[in-house]
This record gives structure tokens, C-alpha cells and sequence, in this order.
């Protein structure tokens, strides 16, 4: 099987880091996102969607999403669990890693390409001809102001993002933490438990993949 | 168990659509989005995030997001089959279900939201005091087209969105087809597959969920 991958992108850091904890290996194939490589017409016979990271299994199955891959992984190497072991973890998991992905990943993304020049004519992923819209600066970090402060309300009351223990939903919102820094923006002294679990993710093998 | 549920909304329709092919039936409560009862601080004390669907259950557990909460009823009660039978079939149906999400819901509704002047201050989900960005809607509507191409295309090859089996990623893609007649927006002459897969879904029971 082979993955394609773009080492600076945060999905890819996503899924990354989920085959790390799990101790995969797979051979990856970097595609460049700001050059535009991802909407190559090579690129697009693979992925029609443009999108990173893409996995292809032997068999020629095409599969996107760092997500749905992470639970084809999960699947096949269900050591260490990430993503649940019965109803009720697997659904708190997957609502507590959705909450990141909209909260927090789609703000700072918003924040991201809306001001980045290299993306002012690709604002969604993906795309080709979608112009950066500038009021969408202020409300991707206003967003990310806000994820940040429930990132922290949450880390209140738990060790990780989905309880007690280390999930995909810890990943999501660690390579998000990550990510926002690209548009500036940190963990302040005013988000003290995000700051202890980020200290703690952070010192995780995995946060090197 | 209780489901905090709103008739007209498309996220709660999705779930209910979901456990209408189980056969499931919960109590549920209505919460009226258009006129802010899902920001209440009542509401608010049973999910911050403002959201519906929303499930308790009786042990008091909270799950927001109709993907998660929908995982927990597929474990549950797994017949039907709705999310995959093993890696690769869960994995591209996740895939499928997320690009109707990413590609279909998030166009739609960002057209939506950002049209209507009973969100003129609410234009993302669960905010208030974030406004409507004017650009947004063209936005939205070209990312809606781009949508209707692509489940054209999706849907000249399979059968279902995520191939030759009814998932949820057809309950969504449903979803979101009948929410873009809010916007104005419909399948048209240049979609026949998604014409013809669309009359297949209204046809069943849980179309009327």
C-alpha cells in the first residue's frame, strides 16, 4: 500500500501520528500543496478531490480522509485502542474528535488560507478559482479563540480530550494546537490545562512523525 | 434515553433517518434553533456547544454530533449495517459519509446561513454575535454546484454514494440534497444518477423521519 502524504500539512500530521502510536509503517509519497501539485491532473487520477492524505491498499482501493483511514488502521491493529472499545467510548471518542475537527481545525484553517498569499486563488481545500475572503481572517481566529478557551474548559475535568484516556481526538487537537501557530496564534497563560496536556502529547514519540 | 431533536433541522433529520432503518424509537424534545432556544443557558447546561442532535443517555452521558451519535446506535443495534463490515468497508464509507459532509453540508450551509436574516448574527452553528458574510453565499452556491457534479459522477458508477449498499453516507448525501432547496438550490437535468439514486431514497420509510 502506499500513502500520500505532504510532511508540513496538518491532516497528514494527523493520520502520521495515528499509524506512529500504532506503530505502522507504510511507504508514503510526498505531494506539495502550495505548489499545487495536489490538483494535478496526476494527482486528481488518484484523488479526484485533491485532498491529502490519501491512502491506496494493494488491491487499488482509494481511500481519503485522515479519519476513515485512521479507523481502516484501527481495524487492522486495534493495539494501542484510539478509538474506542465499546458503544459508548467509540461514540464519545468520535463526537470529542469531530468537536476539534469543526471547532478548532476549521477555524484556524479559515484564519489560515484566507490569509496566506500563496492560497488567495485555493481558499478551500482542494479547490482551484476560490478567491481568499479577508472577513474571514478575524472570524477564523476569533473561532480558534474559542476552541482554544473550550479546549481548556474540557482539559479541566480530564487527562485527555475524551476522558481518561489517549485517543485520535488528542491527535486532532494537538496537530490543530500546532497548526494555529502558523496564523500566529498560542496557548496563553489563561488556558493553563490545555497547556499541561500539550506539554504532555508533545513529549509522546509520535508527535516527531 | 433522550433526544434532543429539531424536525426542520438537517443534522437532527440525518440521525433520525439513521434510526428509522434500525427501528429505533427514543423520546425526543425539540429545540427551536431559529429563535436561539439552543443557545439558552438551559440548553447550553446540557450541551456548550449549542448543537442538535444531541443524545443522553440514562447514565447521564452526553453525545453531541449526528456521526457519533449514530456509531453508538450501529453498535448497539448493528442490523441493519449502515456504517461497514470491516476495515475497508467502514473506512470507505466514513470516506463517503465525510465527503458529503466537507463538500455537500458545509456548501450548503454556508449558503444558508449566511443568506437568512435569522442568522444574520449567528452565521456559524452554536455562535452567536458571529455575522453574516455576503460572500459567503456565492461561495457557498458554487460549492453546492461542485457538489451536485460530484455525487453525479459518484452515483454514474455505484449504485449508493459509498458503493452497492445503503449506508449513512446516503443519508447524509439525502440530507443535504433536501436541504439545499432552502438556498433555491436543486438536482438538475446535467444529474441524472443523482436523479435517479435520489428518487430511490425518497421512496423509502425513512425519508419521512
Amino acid at each position: 500500500m502506499k500513502l500520500y502524504d505532504m510532511k508540513q500539512a496538518p491532516n497528514p500530521r494527523r493520520l502520521r501520528m495515528f499509524l506512529a502510536e500504532k506503530g505502522i509503517e507504510i511507504e508514503t509519497v510526498q505531494v506539495d500543496i502550495p505548489s499545487g501539485e495536489n490538483l494535478s491532473d496526476e494527482f486528481k487520477a488518484i484523488n479526484p478531490r485533491g485532498l491529502l492524505p490519501t491512502l491506496v491498499l494493494d488491491d487499488g482501493t482509494v481511500i481519503d480522509e485522515s479519519v476513515a483511514i485512521s479507523r481502516y488502521f484501527e481495524q487492522t491493529h486495534p493495539e494501542p485502542n484510539l478509538m474506542g472499545t465499546d458503544a459508548k467510548s467509540m461514540a464519545l471518542i468520535e463526537s470529542a474528535e469531530r468537536h476539534m475537527e469543526f471547532d478548532g481545525l476549521l477555524s484556524v484553517a479559515e484564519a489560515f488560507r484566507n490569509s496566506n498569499p500563496v492560497f488567495a486563488n485555493r481558499a478551500t481545500q482542494g479547490t482551484d478559482g476560490v478567491q481568499a475572503i479577508e472577513a474571514l481572517v478575524e472570524r477564523g481566529r476569533n473561532g480558534t479563540a474559542r476552541f482554544f478557551a473550550s479546549l481548556d474548559a474540557t482539559l479541566a475535568d480530564s487527562r485527555y480530550v475524551a476522558g481518561e484516556t489517549f485517543s485520535i481526538a488528542d491527535i486532532t487537537a494537538f496537530c490543530v494546537v500546532d497548526f494555529a501557530k502558523w496564523t500566529g496564534m498560542r496557548l496563553g497563560d489563561d488556558h493553563p490545562n490545555a497547556q499541561r496536556w500539550y506539554a504532555e502529547v508533545a513529549a509522546r514519540p509520535s508527535a516527531q512523525a
